[in-house]
């Protein structure tokens, strides 16, 4: 680890520098939902990559354009980093204690959007190449780095990129994007993403909305959604769409074996959101599996008739449903919508019409690839903490498309704590923990190397 | 009939000035939901009365005022009449062709809002009795003239009025407010309206929205409220709520006699409506059957979570319904709130809060009235066209508190026709139907005095 000391000794040298850099991105902003800086950011990534002596590109898609770039380094082993350089929008803006876009230091923290998702993890990771390439003047290995710009609008074009750029991606595991610790420094390792089937359902039951008292002869498109609804799932939480579970991979033994060591945040959360209980009152190791393992049937949003104070005596004669399915390995979420479809249609309501937004294949990688045990160990023998290893996440990306398609073995690492409020206003990151990941990274492709 | 033949000379020599009247009232604003020209529209009616030699006052509510006078006439036989000066907003102002509150008459019809309902009924009845005193010098019986200012708000203060005032209100029959003719210059004589039980449902099942992902283990208030409508009403339009039905009171032979009487204009509504068939497939004596008799259950209202553009990853916390209950006779608001609570909590849907806006019970009134036969008789002799007898109307209305409570008999009779656009923009009556109108008040009174 001499030469690694070296490393680290060059990072901790150039701290200031690497978190100018990290700043010098939040700065620009790059929100993928309203179209705001994406050209902008993806030629400073493109650039980052270039001054690191990458094989570097924009590859453009009909939206952001991927940022691909490939350097080789001593063996003949390969590294992929995936991450994004899109950022959530800001909103509300006056929920933030500063300028979202200032990247201003305070309290031992770097603040601003997109800082913990992804930007910090991307540059630290920049930050790392860097130290190893001044240190030693190659990279331990080859790392391909593949930065896209629309993962908070749902990778929409990752899939189409991965299948016309198959023979670049090849390589042997791949970082992704999120990852952090939690409030005991344990590291969080993800093995992989649930998909997604988001639906919307709409029906329209007369041309125009009428007078209540007409409702005694008249269909109702609140009804008629309501009764569809219910046919979907029941308060017991099975979902009733026929073949709906027929996919759903089971847990190998070592994937259950990992939940006993996830640490039960049951109280916390439950405490936060003011439930005395979880659904179905489960606990424990059952909730947890759940968790992990289960798909879901989510009303994400209803909307129908008069919603305003008081009352109006109306029967509306439209009405509209957000449904949010979370797939497992191997549920697709085409084969799903169709279900659902044909679910619809048996059970009479063939007045229902259906829209996918965003379907996401799930994905999920092995507990025991060299590339798990790379990221655990370094991090033990870094921190001295332990890590936290689950099989997923539970939310989704392009997990699938990255990995189990092309037969890479994936797992999260990060620079992220239980308060960086992604996705919220005040997002931010501890100086501490990006230095930490700067080195986390270093050591990750150091060892894999030779793994 | 001779001496009625020179009322009716004087009504048509004195159009001119009952017209005026009317729009005299009409281009006074009387938004009751906007509490806009309340006091000055009420000093208006009252003074009316009181021009026709009325025994009037303001009775003061919470709300609105309610004005009631008196006259007495030659017969010891006294009639009532039901009117509300208030009316309904004029929103959505663009789609009038002009203003709402001009009263212009064109093609034959006055324009404005509240012309339909009620005002037109309201003036007409008054030019009827002016046209009276004129010819006569007095009434050929008592009259009271119960004007309210909060019909359009679910007339909230009528049954404290009638409670408080019970002796002033006697009588031997009361016309109501609404009613009309329809293409054919048919008559409908309603005898009753529907009672209501309009509830909003509210389910807050965590402190706030969280990330769809965590969906598999937390509450969802969407999914909460869908399942306890669900458990309301299914698709086969039974209610399931216990005892819901137990007070229902079973038509007589002669109220399902009259069903046959009533013409079918289900074509027109259905062609309207856009649809093939109504609810449960029903048609004919059924479904006009149920029109009269059956209680509802009729969602007006959903509202949940995320409901724009698109898809957004969100699990609602709160979720909200408005359920609106159309009630038959003798159903009691009051015990359905009950029941559907206590159902609610049969079902465990405790977490589900109900709350009550505008209950109103139901009324109906006999068939064969001496009332009904008189307005009857007297639209057949004044236009040579048939009547329609309804059960009641479909609609709701304080009909319960001034008839049923009081055991007086009640029936519609009125200036309105098919295309009134009641409640809706360019609300209108034809001069033609409010002079034929002043003309059969004036007969209903004549010959009601001796009945």
């Amino acid at each position: 680890m001499s030469d690694l000391q070296a490393v680290f000794d060059y990072i901790d040298a150039h701290q200031d520098q690497y978190i100018a850099d990290l700043q010098r991105l939040v700065r620009q902003p790059s929100v993928s939902a309203q179209g705001i800086g994406i050209g902008e950011t993806a030629a400073m990534v493109e650039g980052m990559l270039a001054e690191r002596g990458f094989d570097v590109a924009q590859y453009p898609t009909s939206g952001s354009p991927i940022v691909f770039g490939t350097r080789a380094g001593a063996s003949s082993k390969r590294l992929s980093f995936y991450n994004h350089y899109d950022v959530q929008p800001a909103d509300p803006l006056d929920l933030w204690h500063g300028d979202p876009w200032s990247a201003e230091i305070r309290d031992g923290r770097i603040w601003g959007r997109g800082v913990a998702d992804n930007k910090g993890n991307l540059v630290a990771r920049l930050s790392a190449i860097d130290a190893l390439l001044k240190v030693r003047r190659e990279l331990p290995l080859t790392v391909k780095y593949i930065v896209e710009g629309e993962e908070e609008i749902g990778s929409i074009h990752i899939e189409e990129f991965t299948h016309a750029h198959r023979d670049k991606l090849d390589s042997d595991g791949c970082i992704w994007e999120s990852g952090g610790r939690d409030d005991k420094g344990r590291m969080e390792i993800s093995l992989g993403m649930k998909g997604i089937c988001y639906i919307e359902m709409t029906v329209q039951s007369v041309s125009e909305d009428v007078h209540s008292s007409r409702a005694i002869r008249l269909p109702n498109a609140a009804w008629r959604l309501t009764w569809a609804l219910a046919s979907l799932k029941g308060p017991d939480e099975r979902i009733r769409v026929k073949g709906f579970y027929d996919k759903v991979r089971e847990p190998t033994v070592a994937e259950l074996a990992v939940l006993a060591e996830i640490p039960d945040n049951s109280e916390g959360e439950m405490k936060r959101l003011g439930i005395d209980s979880y659904l179905l009152g489960l606990t424990g190791a059952e909730r947890i599996r759940r968790d992990y393992f289960e798909p879901t049937c989510t009303i994400s949003g209803l909307l129908s008739g008069y919603t305003g104070e008081g009352s109006k005596t109306v029967m509306p004669a439209r009405a509209l449903a957000k449904v949010d399915h979370r797939l497992v390995p191997d549920q697709d979420p085409d084969e799903i919508f169709d279900l659902i479809r044909k679910h619809l249609d048996e059970h009479g309501f063939t007045d229902i019409e259906i829209k996918a937004f965003g379907n996401e294949k799930p994905g999920r990688s092995s507990l025991d690839s060299p590339l798990v045990h790379v990221v655990d160990e370094t991090y033990r023998e870094l921190t001295g903490n332990e890590t936290i290893i689950t099989p997923t996440s539970l939310g989704t990306g392009p997990w699938y498309y990255l990995n189990d398609a092309l037969g890479i073995d994936g797992c999260t690492a990060g620079a992220g704590h239980p308060a960086a409020s992604v996705h919220a206003p005040n997002e931010n990151i501890y100086v501490e923990d990006y230095i930490r990941h700067i080195k986390h990274a270093a050591m990750i492709m150091d060892r894999f190397a030779t793994a």
